[in-house]
């Protein structure tokens, strides 16, 4: 049996409870705080492993439920497991598959965390039950049942370093009772996903605990409480956030100050720059969300708010007309491989002409933009800068 | 004013009229035999021009008629012509957009040059007059006037160094009085696009003039001889090639023995591997298709003939079921960046999830096999090898 050890260490640093630290894995470090890119289907979309490596990715993350259905876990394993299979030879994360299943049954993934209403999507949930949850195959439409078990089986198939609990991401719309119940459940199911992984544990994985109860603080310290005291190597905070900012940063402040120092935090789903600020400050070391690549494929590019145009969002839109004669980059000092050859003028006429290299080209820019971000707010924690840096990188209202 | 030589030389080789050769150009030079990719609307489909130069490639082509249309040569004049638009910095063609006027016009590109009838599509061609072509925009609709003189005017601004004369691209469904009469106006247009061409030529661009005469031994040989005593830097051999491999290959050896040797030779539209090999010994000096970008995009990766499951063609379909657990990359051996890293498991499961990573891998891949058998041939003129290498790239019937 190989022997590798998981590792977190991490130094305290101010403003609040933020902090620096390296995740130690079999497949290298991972300097936090750190983004996580979402290679949803064992592939970033219209990127390559180079393109992640050299835009300075550190780890991406494949969803369990996607490939589950297709190619299937028994191909990825027989192809010597997700960093063989892709190319990425960095740190991975999958997820459980319960995200999926339950965002997709009860709307969409977005609108369930940031607390909108579902929306007309044909729902693919079927039944939750103690056993497990059972829905229907988006690619040949069969009932499938997925159990705590079965999800750590499968991701052990998939061979991420870092894998997650099956737990019922509670929906916003429910009331307090559902949401205390469903994390009851949520946690029997962790206690046997612990079990499960304990049982094939050969030391190249470590499992993630959720801490899920919605909006309500008690059940949040609860939800703390109960991963703090199980031999999880991290955890991560799921479920609704909230309707607003606010909201998200009082859920995220509740769970930080009760979960133990120890473990690595990851916060799931949230991606925006401003949102990435407050949760280093609360002390979150890991963030994921589809946002840099999905907004590329609608041809928004991220850059900082210095840059004209931008004074309002994060972002620029590259199909909007004024960009017609823009010789300039998309930022000016961008050292990603965009920003060194293309024009904004160039990828809005891709934009127009409806070529993927459009989606390409601002892909590389955004997961490069993500990237500087990390190093940057690492090195303001380092050097006790945060202020300006945030000033920099951030919006501020 | 710049003074910068354009130049062609060649030395001949055996089998048939085969020659090795080298164009001059402002932006480099190409060794020819040589291959030219097509980046229609100033971009190759899902390949960025750093991709394109990793996988060998000399020179590629814009196609005047998209980027007429969209950004428009303005926008590429303004931004510094094609290549700094593009990122592209090596040699670059454009063509005169007479080709998709009259083929968009009559049916599909590739049915009207393989002699097949015209398909359902909509036609876009409203008039033909001694004047010009006139056309209706797909982007908006409008009806547009392109003139020798124009297209002349366009493909100066776009700026390539290799550009080409406008003529009527006669259809295979006419008879031998029309190719007749076509090939005359056509040539009363190349005078018009010399004239214009003598009128702004800061020698910074070449003139290639056309070869019609459809699949008439008697017509092709008088528009052999009217190129031969106008001054073009090179000549084309355009319109309908016949309706098979047979035909093609007479409509070549009747243009290749006609035109005069100082000037390099280019065949339209052609990209088959055997189609390449014919066109060598015939003295082709370079072709052009979409082909290896477009089998890309229907999961078609380019192999040699000695490729388990390639006996009949001269591709594997990734698609195929057979694919799913094949760990082997597409070609072994193959040095291209995506036979280094990824599997034909992978690039099936990418196709199979729709994930457009799979386009930009296979395309690499057919890209780099194009500029390798182009190499290949070069070598195999030069060491005199010509059969063996033949037999090594393509199947032999």
């Amino acid at each position: 049996m190989r022997v590798i050890v998981f590792k977190f260490d991490y130094t305290e640093h101010s403003p609040g409870r933020a902090r620096l630290g390296r995740i130690t894995t079999p497949h290298g470090v991972i300097e936090t705080p750190a983004f996580i890119f979402c290679a949803t289907k064992a592939a970033m979309k219209g990127l390559s492993a180079e393109d992640m490596r050299n835009a300075g990715t550190q780890i991406i993350l494949s969803n369990t439920y996607h490939l589950l259905l297709q190619p299937g876990p028994e191909i990825v394993k027989k192809m010597g497991g997700l960093q063989k299979f892709t190319g990425w030879r960095g740190p991975m994360l999958t997820d459980s598959g319960g995200f999926q299943i339950f965002s997709l049954g009860h709307g969409s993934v977005a609108s369930e965390i940031k607390g909108r209403r579902m929306t007309g999507r044909q729902k693919t949930l079927l039944k939750i039950t103690e056993e497990g949850a059972r829905f229907k195959s988006y690619v040949d439409g069969k009932s499938c049942l997925l159990t705590p078990e079965a999800s750590v089986r499968i991701q052990r198939d998939l061979g991420a370093d870092l894998i997650v609990v099956l737990d019922e991401c509670t929906p916003y719309h429910v009331d307090k009772h559902y949401t205390a119940e469903s994390m009851k459940m949520s946690h029997r199911w962790a206690l046997r996903s612990l079990a499960e992984f304990k049982r094939g544990d050969d030391g190249t994985q470590s499992l993630y605990g959720i801490i899920q109860g919605g909006v309500y603080p008690d059940l949040r310290k609860e939800g703390c409480e109960f991963v703090n005291n199980h031999p999880f190597f991290g955890h991560a905070v799921g479920g609704s956030l909230g309707a607003s900012k606010d909201q998200m940063q009082d859920v995220v402040g509740i769970a930080t100050e009760h979960l133990c120092r120890e473990r690595p935090i990851h916060l799931l789903g949230i991606g925006g720059v401003s949102d990435i600020f407050s949760g280093v400050e609360q002390g979150i070391d890991t963030f994921d969300c589809v946002h840099p690549t999905r907004l590329a494929r609608h041809g928004g590019a991220l850059v900082k708010p210095n840059t004209q145009e931008s004074c309002e969002k994060e972002h620029i839109n590259l199909r909007n007309s004024q960009f017609r004669f823009d010789a300039d980059p998309i930022e000016k000092g961008c050292p990603c491989q965009t920003c060194a050859s293309y024009s904004r003028a160039y990828i809005h006429h891709l934009l127009k002409a409806q070529e993927l290299l459009a989606f390409t080209l601002i892909s590389i820019h955004n997961v490069s933009f993500m990237n500087r971000l990390m190093t940057a707010i690492r090195k303001a924690l380092f050097e006790n800068t945060w202020v300006q840096t945030k000033k920099e990188w951030c919006q501020l209202k």
